[in-house]
């Protein structure tokens, strides 16, 4: 086990090969994952951590070039910074022009700025595990922000950005823009919202929508959501960004709230691995338990309805049967 | 029950209200539907029944155009038709432009076309549910085709569509709308490809592009899915869509794939049925139970991981551990 000791020592040290490292193994799960994964978790950890900023948005929406001006600027402010990428058009999973490239090359080669790029293959929970995961191990490392990108399409990816402290909703004066975001689930979740390109006619008016649809409902952590405008273009309204993100957090800090937020998103964790967890050892009996496959295959034929089969496992199970 | 048996009878007859009414009780569950379900279940079907039919694609794609057209010319074929809709975007759902709904109230008084839309409010599985048991329904009444109408997008719109016989999938001729079908999964369950506004430019690169990406792998059930071309505001191409789907039922009829592909929908029914099942069952547990309850709580204020709960669960409930 020194050896587990010693890795866990190179990463809250900042040792970039360590975390590299330890992320690849979390994601290759197994025993050393395991290991690593109750070691991190038995670490107290001294204060309250990096701040795990989310930004999210339609395809497009110019999240790449946003999070790279961030970074420029927050290593002007002298932060360690960390970037896990799970956008498909992100520059730092590989799918963009070859300008976005250079740009990310060059804070790629940054000592101080650590950047892991997510596939999106896969299913939309075990990436969510992943970046969770990833999370675990940057979390005991001495960064100051993690910056989690990620397309703001799908339920996986709502699922992702719960683990972030504080959420940026990017979007753009392209008609319907803010519809299309109130009807993905954007509007519930953004703590920051940012209308970027803002150059671009009708920004002002997106900006407005936003603001008048979010006073709908009000939130229950007291956060009135401000709605900024950008241009990453023009590079242009980056700090105001920063400044809305940074007084959230400090609002975050105040009774509590960083800490239920936290333990929220833990629950949520626990939730979607239970769901998981509850789905794979089923298949299992469906494959291995005769009692259960002659069931399936009475249903495939036509002998049996699936709520009949269905009502039947769940009383097994859990002594209780299937509502319709 | 001899109403139950009555009501069963009337839909067999084609009765509008009774089909109209017994989707209602589905929709609201409980004890009739739970009755009227068994009945169904129970009544053997002489035949083959409908041909279910899904049209999926993005939004903007001109589903319900085609849908619309598709229903006059399989009216003048003399058929009897069933259209469920699960598009937001769809005159059959209220969402459409004046020209639509006005083509759509064309459809609704004609007494042999059934026409039922479906709320995409909700969570996807209550939908995919919804959607199963009005099919129930319909399958039982004398409809010739049901034509179930849903956009192409998440997770939860696939979901629906495994439960038609043939799959159209719509696309249109607009920049990469081809490699945003690929992204969604289109190209693996669209049995029939329609290249729609073939009056824009790119149409003939689109179908070989598709044509070219279909060629990639074959598919297990012999069937080479053709790619067609149309144009809803020209009129054209819809007797070929529909030849190309007979053909494709044809083929069905052929060496027991009808069979075996209802039969593979009626089990993943059964797992979606399953994996709700399960999960309202642990959610339940989750509340009332204080084992669970307390260590839902340590979870949340971070004294246990959410994998050692999740493990401990599992080990309970299944005698298994949870594999990180």
């Amino acid at each position: 086990m020194a050896t587990v000791e010693q890795f866990v020592k190179e990463i809250a040290r900042g040792n970039t090969r360590a975390i590299a490292r330890a992320i690849s193994y979390m994601e290759e799960g197994g025993e050393p994952a395991q290991e690593l994964l109750s070691m991190l978790n038995q670490r107290a950890h001294a204060g309250i951590g990096p701040h795990i900023m989310g930004i999210t948005g339609a395809p497009g929406a110019g999240k790449s070039s946003l999070t790279d001006q961030l970074l420029t600027y927050l290593r002007s402010c002298g932060k360690r910074i960390a970037v896990i990428a799970v956008d498909p058009s992100s520059p730092f999973t590989g799918g963009a022009v070859l300008g976005d490239r250079v740009r990310m090359n060059r804070h790629a080669l940054d000592p101080l700025i650590f950047i892991r790029s997510m596939g999106t293959r896969g299913s939309g929970g075990g990436l969510s595990r992943s970046v969770r995961h990833a999370l675990q191990v940057l979390y005991h490392a001495p960064f100051d922000v993690i910056l989690l990108e990620t397309v703001g399409v799908g339920q996986a990816e709502l699922d992702i950005v719960y683990v972030a402290d504080t959420v940026t909703v990017v979007l753009t004066p392209s008609g319907g823009d803010e519809v299309q975001a109130a009807k993905a689930g954007l509007m519930e979740i953004g703590d920051v919202f940012l209308v970027n390109k803002a150059d671009l006619p009708g920004s002002a008016n997106v900006a407005k929508d936003v603001q008048e649809m979010l006073h709908v409902t009000e939130r229950e952590d007291g956060w009135d959501p401000p709605v900024l405008l950008s241009s990453a273009v023009k590079n242009d309204g980056v700090k105001q960004w920063w400044d809305a993100c940074e007084e959230h957090f400090a609002h975050l800090l105040q009774e509590h709230r960083l800490v239920k937020r936290r333990g929220r998103a833990r629950v949520q964790a626990m939730h979607e691995l239970l769901q998981q967890g509850l789905w794979r050892e089923m298949e299992h009996k469906l494959h291995e338990d005769d009692k259960y496959a002659r069931m399936q295959e009475q249903v495939e034929i036509g002998d049996r309805s699936p709520e009949a089969a269905v009502s039947q496992i769940l009383m097994d199970i859990f002594k209780s049967t299937l509502r319709v």
